[in-house]
């Protein structure tokens, strides 16, 4: 017996784009779906219905009917996102090939953090800065090199303002793929350096995210691309993919049980789209008892579309034009916001946002509380727990869990100016006794 | 039956300085061992012999007689230090306290870093830029933690060129100590960031690194530093075993197997003893095969005392004024030098050094092999990796280790210069056929 967690229409054979068709190989994967319309399609590197222009997204056949098997069988996995090989679109012999191996990073009870917030019920950090280049999109970036692997590209691509190309650039190197990346010209140094390092091709824009966006759209079309997988374009429905096991793990972690809370960033709405269908995922094949959770998702007020929505009783989304230190989370048109809203009001949740002095302010708190110097997108989502829970949103009752999704050294401008020496002395006992530090 | 690694004389009490006395809950750890003439001291806050000024370290009654049944509760463990708990001075419910809980990082196999160096014997990299604060220091400041907290210390404390004081400041605020660290008032700025963002007190000292730990040595013996544990100073003899556990991790990920040659960075040359120590305890306790192993240090050319000791034949290390990149291992006066010549030569081992061109070569070989971005330390050892085999140094058929101990985001400025984008176009399919970089 197998669990349809999407439902099963007639496939429509995938037309591949700019790649090889598919080796039906990716483990209980079965086809892709549209999230519109429901037509189904070959696995394939597409990501748009042909039918309505809709998303598509994986469908399975996910092994059930023997829910402690299965968990016994994910226990015994390795280290990493490949314990879930059996809920993935990956082929079961994954963790036989060169990859990052991302994922299974600490879950933090985070107790100090709890006692200044007054969270009673257990508040817990799933801290992704732990991943190989220490951000989340490790974890999307390792399906994707499979699907691409599976789909015989050989080269790795994407459209990045920084963090993703490191990811991919790191990743192609391990796994024995080309890459060849594109971001903005007038990054800054530090994450050029980062993207540059692995030695794949870098390739500057002259114009800004949109214009880069658009150029890996043409490029996907054109011969000039055959060959490539561009993670974040024809292997998103894949990639995004990777994201569910953020809700695997945390669930895993606390025992095999769901949280009550959980509070997610959202830059385009994948991830916590995703982290939904992780969760319906664990319930449908038994491996956590179904009761109900409630998902949060956090913007930083300078990119608040979906937040904006959310409060106003809207359905859509209006763009808007990003203005954040949380640069990673700065998508002003989110493709998956009206599925958030979903979401947030199906479970009984909400989308907030906080400021950029908030943000910096509860970078400062985690780090001070917990010892986890998160990035930007964790001090949004530690500042909108905070805010929830002052404004009685958020249950303090109940078990949360807060997401830090990346690592506050590549985001050190944020906490620069307020972070320096307590004192500066000569080096004396007297001159430290008047300092009034000891003590 | 217990194992006893040191010889047991027998014990002087300890005269604490500047804490309290030892409590008895430091597991199997019995006593402070005297590296020099053997006398040993109950185990407290002193880090030097009062008999010859010699270093002091732990000695212990290790649980042995049941290889198989030790294995068993170590592979149960947590995924962290913690698992070796039974080989550690730390009490035996130490992974139920609050604590960044570092270790069990990957242990990469490295297979086309070996191809382009010729290495068909198994070649892996021990990839401790996993930790929470991304260095090997997480290892060593949690152990010095746990001793702290036995020995009623409420300041956690150090002398530090940033690496250090981020993880001491880090950790204290997991484990809930106060922390007060000094560094040198001109640091780069990304590092005083990195070692304040935690917000405990750090104080620039006017003056450079040797006059930080001078004032470091003044503290601790005046009424000012009461209550306070220096994890590099009077808790040295707990934090340097630290280290044992990448030996431990390395074993155990190899399936309990010691590799035939590992190459090690020396800064002091204290995690280099500590891993022999490590490696000589599991093949005490029956836990891996008695065989022969080769350990080999890495130093950089601006700093080499060690290593050029060994080529000279010498016993002393002379000191030498560091200039070179690789910052976290330029200690010109190593005080485990000695010791460090003493293990290369007795396992067949060497120690070599490279410059800061291949440094920065070696990070980028690395990184564009195998996705790892490392620190300078870990161009250091991968560098000297490669000269080893070059000159017919390291065997290539055999089993090696290298070790990378830290993460290159905090040494961008070491690649900076030689990595940018390959092109930088206008947003155009022409343009980007005219960078001739398709296919």
């Amino acid at each position: 017996m197998a669990v349809q967690v999407t439902e099963s229409t007639e496939s429509t054979p995938a037309v591949p784009v700019g790649g090889a068709d598919s080796t039906g190989t990716l483990g209980p994967a079965v086809a892709l779906s549209c999230r519109e319309c429901g037509q189904r399609f070959d696995l394939g590197p597409i990501f748009a219905c042909q039918e309505c222009f809709g998303p598509l997204e994986v469908a399975y056949d996910l092994p059930s009917g023997d829910p402690e098997g299965l968990r016994k069988r994910i226990e015994a996995g390795p280290n990493n996102i490949w314990r879930y090989a059996p809920l993935l679109p990956v082929p079961t012999d994954v963790a036989d090939k060169p990859n990052l191996n991302p994922g299974f990073t600490k879950l933090v009870k985070a107790d100090n953090l709890a006692r200044e917030l007054g969270v009673t019920g257990g508040l817990y950090v799933k801290d992704d800065s732990g991943n190989p280049t220490h951000s989340f999109k490790d974890r999307v970036v390792a399906i994707a090199v499979e699907a691409a692997r599976a789909f015989g590209f050989t080269t790795l691509s994407c459209s990045s303002t920084g963090n993703l190309a490191g990811a991919v650039g790191a990743a192609a190197r391990r796994a024995g793929f080309k890459s060849c990346v594109f971001i903005p010209h007038d990054l800054e140094a530090g994450k050029v350096v980062m993207a540059a390092v692995y030695g794949g091709d870098l390739v500057g824009i002259e114009g800004n995210y949109d214009d880069v966006n658009r150029f890996c759209s043409e490029l996907i079309g054109d011969p000039l691309g055959e060959g490539w997988g561009f993670v974040n374009v024809n292997l998103r429905p894949y990639y995004g993919e990777g994201s569910k096991t953020l809700a695997y793990e945390i669930c895993e972690q606390l025992g095999w049980r769901l949280p009550d809370q959980i509070v997610i960033p959202i830059a385009s709405g994948s991830q916590l789209t995703k982290i939904d269908k992780g969760l319906k995922e664990l319930i449908a094949l038994g491996l956590v008892e179904d009761r109900p959770y409630k998902i949060f998702g956090a913007q930083a007020e300078g990119c608040s579309p979906v937040s904006a929505a959310f409060k106003a009783g809207h359905d859509v989304v209006r763009p808007q034009k990003p203005n954040t230190i949380a640069k990673s989370l700065a998508i002003g048109n989110p493709a998956d916001g009206p599925y958030v809203l979903d979401i947030a009001r199906r479970t009984g949740g909400a989308v907030e946002d906080v400021n950029d002095e908030q943000v910096v302010d509860a970078i400062k708190l985690l780090a001070r509380t917990e010892g986890i110097f998160a990035e930007t997108a964790g001090g949004v989502t530690v500042g909108v727990t905070k805010k929830l829970i002052e404004d009685g949103v958020l249950d303090p009752s109940l078990t949360t869990v807060v997401l830090n999704t990346g690592d506050g050294l590549k985001t050190l401008d944020a906490v620069a100016p307020t972070s320096g020496p307590t004192a500066t002395i000569r080096p004396s006992l007297d001159a430290f006794r008047a300092a009034g530090l000891a003590g």
